[in-house]
């Protein structure tokens, strides 16, 4: 199509609520197409936006944004609310350094009234807002829009349990897919397709329709529909088990059932729950097909869809932990393996195809899986609890209370440890070497490549105790993993480069940009490879044999690993000019990470001229000729 | 009573398992009164542990522990637990240094197959065990006992998904007792009551009864029992829904309903859902008429009661919070207080009584209560939350993400912030330092006595970003707030006695051994007040003036305040002799704070002997004469 009349026409809700019906129904032909077109230009998240279509478009008909609230749960499904207001120009730069994000942001719009990314936190966010309104004395309405995987997290039901006896004027949304990112599973899943057998869905598309027809005063109407979906759907939902009126289930492609029915639920007061179906990928059959592949897609042609790329990427952190994570569960049957919904982010597919009876995916549920696995260690089965580095902050109680407290063996491989590129702030694995070196009896490892990935995962296997492995997003330098299943002596760094007067101590994968500013500066470097237990006979005869040490690390600065040598150095009584490299105490949006690095000073040139700047007179010596200072 | 001719009989539950009906209920009468009388002596949770005597009888008499695992939530509701499985002895050395512990701890007995006190974590462990039970091919029941407040936690709601479409042996024991620490809140609460009330807690028990008396084959029984409990119960209830086979509610104290229940739920296949209901005191008028009151009492006399001391104590700093809360909500409308099921911990009493609109307690949901107030926060209003500084691990990543992320104004007030004595390490408010202060936006104040306390609560409430306040169980040094509403400096220490050479830099209240040992060691003392932002000027004008510095927190050493010290100093390029002063990196048990301060050197004859044994050169100079050094 690629030409949108009614869209140019809507730049912002109040434009749009000056379309007919029939013309939103164009606007939505004209959003979707948009939609697939833009996010096959810039890459990102697609099978979401294309099921939220019709229903952000009766959201901002029905509710009067943004002096409504409307609380978009995990955000990625967004891009139909961002182009509806205001945004649609720059969808362009989305998700890329100095373009918008994403997900909504507090910052961004006015109509992103919270800003999310990890799941299931709209229901509590929103109930704070109609809370506070209530006590401001201000009308407006809350509409917390979720997921049905974002729903089967702790706190959906905290906020649920929280709601449930409030008088909040709050409207929860149930965008029931039927998917998160991973296939789903679990209970509530289960009882919610229940809930849309047989006729239930067929009927709840007639209540709709029906509405619109006759068109009776509001109350009498929302009196009306009450009644009928009262006797649709189950005698008591489990969400009116929790105090909510349940409405639903209703097509959420369809304007003509959504509109009317979202009008009527504006008259009612307390807690409603409205349950809307809707189909990720909507409207783009090869999405509707493989949701999963269009979940998160780069730049594909819309008309071709997407291709395998015909040169063999480099292999990411990701593909090696799941290479690993098979080859050790055939050596060894006690292995199982534990995710909190993320099997392919995680890169365990294979694994649930080889050995499904030692695979867990336990739904988002990143509490629950920690403690699951420390139950399961308790009784000597080997759990492997892959995680990406922001999503354990989720389970950090039980980290501490369940796992390390009880000193359980149990490996957390941390995958997206570091920058994590488009996904901006929310999703930064920058905190888990502060947060979680300071819990006694854990570890904490941080491979420089691949190869040292699958050498210390093994390595954090083989031990007694808790240990974490962190790596990060995409690949590495290329240093391909070895065959067999041989680990790295525990607590062990290695002196990589033998230079003098300043030596380098490296946490991670920035070794190799550290190896490079080394060349030049004539520095030592050090794979220390253990944020925890820090190699310290390694560290102090290095800080003896030189006048100052750096320290690297993809992670805050604040309480990281450069801070644990400070502390081992200050314990030994040994003091040394120290400089710490690493992320500054700041969040820092999305872009692309190699970039980001590059701004944050950690790729070779900004290493060199760091240490330059600081060790200029030990230098003076030392200096290769011809190094190059950046221009700052 | 004071005589236990049965309960002396039983060392181990297998003697249990051989008396007979008759001997258990006599068994049922000698466990109350001993755990009476043990309490009393000791001090420790008492309602819990006498609602909880018949159910602990009735698991050790049905199921073959401790081969079977049994899984008890928050785990203080153990003593009867911990009394029949050989530590009846030990009951007198309950939570004191060197005795054992008040909650269930694996190294303490093979009963107690799993550590807990934090809330919510049984289900997920209980099913973790029989997961892997199933893996390793051994036939073993796992049964979770979680009470109707834990129920809350979004954890639970995790497991039961997770559970309910599993094919584990696993028996969850909902211990209905409506109640948590504080008065009982939310929608399941209102469902549970809803489920009891009318005919069906009579029914059920009759339903146990019967069945004892014709004891026809187990199975049939099951079947039997599962139609009458069909025909008892809602149509579906929210267990089942869950995908849980639901029996009951049937009577707690009663073991003829009790055992052939448990008995006939063994033979059951799949996860199965017992509600029992107990009070929580029974068999104790008093702590029956008042179970918040004899929650977790001190030392009494059983005849008496609890009396109030006639000498006032000094003022905690709980209380100081709770006037500072009513204060500051008296002078400012737009002021919120939130607590997760802690209102009597955190001294929100007083507030819930005169704020009755303005006091939200959201249950035990440390996730949904930072986000939520995040909620509030974006609409003007000025939320407070209330939280131990062990509990808010719980709410970690809603810290980062929903709070710090987007810069919203709320105040943490962190109670029980450093060691907590009995409750021992499962409680322990030893790494919120080095958690938060590696979290952009956020600040985090340490107040060294009572006084501060309160100002720099105000400070915190003044500022417009996320601030926590940190402060330690129990009572200061006596130092009287002001009545006033005044602040501090935000981001400001202050020197408080100068001296030569050594300067210790104290956060918190170690500010007040650390000026007794200064005074001993003529050295410099600054309080530094906030973990951060550090007072960055004051310390590097004290750092250049003195020859060594000395960091001192109630908190991990890992990634703390000193850690922050010694950062400092590193980017300012100022190297100089430090030594960190704190915890250690280990979990510490349970016993008299004061007593394991001293004995990790944390008051003041440690404090200066830690210094004198470092900085011996530096101090032979400016040592007062006649400073007493402990002998080691």
């Amino acid at each position: 199509m690629n030409s949108y009349p009614l869209l140019e026409r809507v730049n912002d809700p109040a434009d749009l609520r000056r379309l007919s019906r029939a013309d939103l129904k164009g606007l939505a032909g004209e959003l979707r197409d948009f939609v697939l077109h833009s996010v096959a230009r810039t890459g990102g998240h697609l099978s979401s936006n294309l099921g939220t279509v019709e229903l952000t478009i009766a959201l901002h008909a029905v509710f009067n944004t943004p002096h409504d609230r409307l609380v978009w749960d995990v955000g990625h499904q967004t891009y139909p609310h961002k182009i509806l207001t205001g945004r649609r120009e720059a969808m362009a730069g989305l998700r890329q350094l100095g373009g918008i994000s994403g997900f909504p942001q507090r910052a961004e719009s006015v109509y992103d009234t919270f800003g999310t990314a990890h799941s299931s936190t709209s229901i509590s966010a929103a109930l704070g807002m109609a809370l506070a309104a209530k006590q401001k004395g201000e009308s407006r309405h809350s509409v917390a829009i979720i997921g049905d995987g974002a729903m089967t997290a702790g706190m959906a039901f905290e906020a649920l349990n929280n709601a449930g006896v409030s008088d909040a004027n709050l409207l929860v949304i149930l965008n029931d897919n039927d998917m998160s990112i991973s296939p789903p599973v679990g209970a509530l899943n289960r009882y919610l397709a229940q809930l849309m057998s047989g006729q239930f869905y067929a009927k709840a598309r007639d209540v709709g329709r029906s509405m619109l027809k006759n068109v009776p005063p509001l109350l009498e109407l929302a009196k009306r529909l009450e009644q009928q979906a009262k006797g649709v759907v189950l005698p008591a939902t489990l969400f009116e088990n929790f105090g909510f009126h349940y409405i639903g289930p209703i097509d959420g492609h369809d304007l003509d059932a959504l509109i009317p029915t979202l009008e009527n639920i504006k008259s009612l007061k307390g807690p409603q729950f409205l349950h809307v179906v809707t189909k990720k990928g909507q409207g783009y059959k090869l999405a509707e097909q493989d949701p999963v592949a269009y979940h998160g897609p780069g730049k594909f042609d819309p008309q071709v869809g997407l291709v395998k790329s015909a040169a063999p990427a480099k292999q990411t952190f990701t593909q090696v932990f799941g290479q690993w994570l098979c080859d050790m569960a055939e050596k060894d049957t006690r292995l199982v393996g534990i995710t909190p919904a993320m099997r392919e982010g995680s890169g365990m597919v294979e694994f649930n195809r080889r050995f499904p009876a030692r695979y867990y995916d336990v739904g988002i549920a990143e509490q629950h899986a920690v403690t699951f696995a420390a139950g399961m260690a308790c009784e000597g089965v080997k759990p492997v609890v892959a995680i990406y580095s922001t999503f354990l902050q989720r389970g950090y109680d039980q980290m501490i209370h369940d796992v390390a407290l009880q000193n359980l063996p149990v490996v957390f491989a941390l995958d997206r440890a570091g920058l994590v590129g488009a996904d901006g702030a929310t999703h930064a694995g920058n905190y888990d070497i502060a947060f979680i070196r300071c819990i006694p009896n854990m570890s904490l490892a941080c491979p420089a490549d691949e190869r040292e990935c699958r050498q210390l995962l093994t390595t954090a296997y083989e031990q007694d105790h808790p240990v974490a492995v962190r790596y990060p997003r995409g690949a590495g330098v290329g240093v391909a993993p070895l065959p067999g299943l041989d680990g790295l002596p525990f607590g062990e760094g290695e002196l990589r480069r033998q230079g003098r007067r300043v030596a380098i101590l490296a946490f991670g994968t920035l070794l190799y940009p550290a190896l490079e500013a080394a060349e030049r500066l004539g520095a030592t470097v050090v794979n220390m490879r253990w944020a925890k237990p820090l190699d310290t006979d390694l560290l102090l005869q290095v800080a003896q044999e030189h006048d100052a040490l750096v320290t690297l690390e993809e992670g805050a600065i604040m309480g990281g690993a450069g801070s644990a040598v400070a502390e081992a150095l200050a314990e030994a009584d040994l003091v040394k000019p120290v400089l710490h490299l690493g992320l500054p105490d700041a969040f820092i949006e999305h872009g692309d990470p190699a970039r980001l690095l590059a701004l944050h000073g950690l790729d070779a040139v900004g290493i060199e001229c760091a240490i330059r700047t600081r060790f200029a007179a030990l230098l003076d010596a030392a200096a290769a000729p011809g190094a190059a200072l950046r221009a700052v």
